[in-house]
């Protein structure tokens, strides 16, 4: 690998990489990557190269690693002329992450931690996850044909641990507090030689810089308004914010969007923490919410967010299981269907429409992290109609049922 | 819309279009679209345009339609060089078509079909199908605001219908033969003024000329030497072999890939008509396999496929549920959990080692038409291992599961 630090989001400590790092050791808070180097921003194509490949400068890699890819990254950010209209806003875009090869946002970070952990050696691999995470890291750990070890909740069902489990992975059910295992987890990682890709380690958010990059790119090198992120662990939003911060230090942007925090009501630490001006998340004692991807009661990047959302900007929203069901049918009705914890970011425009927030003029980007299929649990508290007839009464039947 | 005409596969009889026409008046087989026009390939990068504005020179479409896409192709081709040397061929290549916005292929010709209503002034359409083209022809109606319908077997269970009806469709349970819906749906959309863009309609098949188009641009404007694409009602397949006859017609490529159809031994009407020799097809009488999306029992473009396969040339394949499952397992094994019926078409390459067809130096295309997400009924036949443990026992049960 080439020369990088890790830095301590909270007191700036450096320590010197290559080896992986997960958080300050003396104020606890999560590292992040910072890699010097020039920065450059390929004029081919996008999709001419894999993902790392076009974003290779802003990384310390030293290989590109194209046989890891399975074509992450990429994904359409579909202009909604429909919401731009419905809510007051010059327009609304939607970066679909569900269009990745494990259908979510993960992916990305994915690649950039297993290609972390194949430069600095390691044989084995892991994550924490009873979702997106899950399948993702299992996904790329057979594409590297290495040792994956994943972790999840004792009570995980079946219908979530087989699609976790279809990719050839060690399942481990774990009987215990789900949170103490991400600790945990890196403890037993350090002395047995498994890399754990968790939530929001240093190498992860490097990966959801490319969100950002992007979006910029397919903006036609601007930069949004505002961009709305679903909110659990802290690592996603800090990957997107870390990009767009180094499209400005690089020169290729002049200033980067206001970002906001979307969380679901039914756990939202750090919408909470924001609204009382506290520098600290709090845990959330009885989480529950249908946004079960966001469900996180006690994000180990929560302290991280709210430094980044004060400075350099941006603020949180909640929303109420109602709204996001509401926002989840409305993007369904546009032809994108997402799970639900994606629908908090078209919720959240809604809910500041109300607040009177938005000017007119916005270009704000939707960040719909995962696919629909994933939670089909949600689907007995939507009433989906259905119709039924005889064959021989078909024309009758539709008929009938025209506009 | 620019001036065409639909010629029909099985006696070269033509009809002017523009309007929708699915069948020959004088000899029952499907037509297709004949566009002549200056065709031409951007030197743009892939994602800079829609698909559709990208190769919008080879449709007779007055307008690009940005504004209908979903993001629909560009999908990843991914590289397997595990594959290649497991079965002594030069490369494998994946071509995920999972990484679509309703995560089947049906997205392209959705698109395609839909474009062609509402430019031929269409207020409403639909579709006859139980799986990814229903919900993709839901999706995309969503999008254009038109009203869709669509019709689906009488037995479909809650949790086939609701990926559907999400989209706001309105969804019909016809009782009665479903291959006869086909055809009667087609009727009555003639008298209603609903356009049913179904499986092998030829603006459908128009929409998946694109798969040929994408593979010769990611292999540096090369053509593979082996295409294998899971075949149900014969469209898809139909569209890639014309997008590569077209790219031949055109002189962009000098010469077509030998196409091999890949069905499930439990319903293969075209390769059973192919091994004994037959111009048409025969009706399966109790279809029965694993691969639900490819289980039609007398696909409507049957007779034009055994007709493609002779000139300009390719062969069947089919497989069993056995050799799909397996193959389905060695797919995920790589990172990529694709539905039953696209691991066909890595069934379908070990099939074909075995018989000792393959030289050595072959580059072979996989169509990985859909998610795995869409048939986790299969994990039940897949006996997928998990492991338990204690949280403080973590660090030994991991240890003594470690390689």
């Amino acid at each position: 690998m080439k020369d990088f630090v890790y830095k301590c989001t909270g007191c700036d400590k450096t320590y010197p990489g290559p080896g992986p790092l997960y958080r300050c050791k003396q104020c606890g808070e999560p590292l992040e990557v910072v890699f010097e180097g020039d920065k450059t921003i390929s004029q081919n194509g996008l999709s001419d190269q894999t993902m790392i490949e076009r974003y290779s400068s802003f990384y310390p890699f030293d290989k590109t690693a194209t046989e890891l890819s399975l074509g992450e990254g990429f994904t359409p950010l579909v202009k909604s002329r429909k919401n731009a209209d419905k809510y007051g806003v010059g327009w609304v875009y939607f970066k679909n992450e569900s269009a990745n090869p494990t259908w979510s946002f993960k992916d990305r970070g994915s690649i950039t931690g297993v290609m972390h952990a194949l430069e600095t050696r390691y044989k084995a691999i892991g994550t924490v996850s009873t979702g997106n995470m899950a399948a993702s890291v299992a996904a790329y750990g057979a594409r590297a044909g290495i040792e994956t070890f994943i972790l999840v909740k004792n009570n995980l069902p079946e219908e979530k641990i087989n699609p976790i489990a279809v990719y050839g992975a060690k399942v481990i059910k774990v009987n215990g507090d789900y949170g103490q295992l991400y600790y945990d987890s890196l403890e037993a990682g350090r002395e047995l030689g498994i890399y754990f890709i968790n939530s929001d380690s240093p190498f992860r958010v490097e990966g959801s810089k490319t969100i950002a990059f992007e979006i910029f790119e397919q903006m036609g090198m601007e930069v949004p308004d505002h961009v709305i992120v679903p909110t659990s662990a802290g690592g996603n939003i800090r990957g997107i914010f870390k990009g767009f911060r180094e499209l400005k230090d690089t020169g290729f942007a002049d200033r980067i969007p206001t970002i906001i925090c979307a969380q679901a009501e039914g756990c939202s630490p750090i919408a909470e923490a924001w609204k009382k001006d506290k520098r600290k998340i709090e845990r959330i004692e009885n989480p529950e919410t249908i946004a079960h991807a966001i469900e996180n009661p006690f994000p180990p990047s929560g302290n991280e967010v709210l430094r980044m959302l004060k400075s350099p900007g941006g603020f949180c929203v909640s929303l109420s299981d109602e709204e996001i069901l509401e926002a989840q049918k409305d993007l369904a009705g546009e032809g994108i269907f997402v799970q639900p914890a994606s629908a908090t970011t078209l919720a959240a425009i809604q809910k500041l429409q109300k607040d009177s927030y938005w000017t007119g003029s916005e270009k704000i980007v939707s960040i719909l992290t995962g696919s629909g299929l994933k939670y089909t649990s949600v689907f007995k508290k939507m009433n989906l109609q259905t119709y039924s007839c005889n064959l021989k009464e078909l024309k009758e039947q539709l008929k009938e049922m025209q506009n």
